[in-house]
């Protein structure tokens, strides 16, 4: 038996993703945004969902570019940070002491210090009422050395945030229940006999 | 010091979206997709990225509507078939035994079983390639009652899936590390000293 609990956009999981972009002025800025997800394979695409208060928004639409920045546990304190003030009032990267590095692909930074960062070009946006959806390409993924393993991220070693909106909280990785595309052949077994 | 690993779509953490969708003859289908998460918060939103090719891909077009569901551990099996085959070919819910309920708010089924769902209207479509994204607005949400705590969803308690595209894996969600706009506070008071 489920209940109702009215229309609300409140799903598990949500990413953190930190992005990160220039303003007017040059002066790198990341913000804490976790309406947002993978929005296409080919070419890469992310999607982030930004209001237009926020003064990212600004700059993405200025510089249509942008970096998301995946943060682990150990860097939980700055990524919080990155959400509750904003561009407009301090320099978010003086008071973190985190370092920002001009991308060689796109018109925006990447975090140093975090272990995952992702390099896009802005290729669309949707205006959908609170917020607006910016798509953008992929250019370059930059990982960690230390999380990766045959050449893709080892999320859980590198102890990669997820973010946990009904319990207002971060979480790590979970437990591995499965394997994706084995754990349902059962069923298609079931099917052939 | 981090390795480009080239424009990749591979981030952490990725939802288990069950989309559910009543097909050009009525019958209930269900595919699993990962590529998705929040569009916006007012009205509130979904984005769901679906190949061209994919059957469910005709039904949104068709119907302009879908609810989305997310299954916990228990569910794992049929979640995973939901995304190995195709509703062309088979009867996912006859093979799973799972419920398809009619929705009275949106032209699309929810999986009674799953914990969780949403009932979505389709409001924008993108081509970016090799996905359409497709945003719903979200008209209703349902929680199973055992998972609700203070009207709020417990998705630990609830064991709700995500999808570690890397590992090709389930997880749960794993260990809270540290409270949203809480754990930045002391960068805040550093700034104000």
């Amino acid at each position: 038996m489920k209940t109702s609990i009215g229309p609300r956009e409140i799903i598990f999981p949500s990413p953190v993703f930190i992005v990160a972009t220039y303003d007017g002025e040059g002066r790198p800025n990341a913000a804490n945004l976790a309406w947002a997800g993978v929005a296409s394979s080919d070419p890469p695409a992310l999607s982030i969902a930004v209001r237009p208060s926020r003064y990212t928004w600004e700059a993405l639409m200025n510089r249509k570019a942008f970096t998301v920045n995946l943060p682990d546990a150990e860097h939980v304190a700055q990524a919080d940070y990155f959400g509750i003030v904003s561009g407009r009032d301090v320099d978010k990267f003086a008071a973190t002491g985190l370092t920002a590095v001009r991308s060689c692909l796109v018109d925006a930074p990447y975090i140093e210090e975090f272990p995952v960062s992702y390099e896009c070009i802005v290729t669309h946006t949707l205006d959908l009422g609170a917020h607006t959806l910016f798509i953008g390409e992929v250019k370059d993924v930059r990982v960690c050395e230390s999380m990766l393993a045959a050449g893709k991220p080892d999320w859980n070693a590198g102890k990669i945030l997820t973010f946990d909106s009904a319990a207002r909280a971060y979480r790590t990785p979970g437990e591995v229940v499965d394997k994706a595309f084995e754990a349902g052949l059962p069923y298609m077994n079931r099917k052939e006999n």
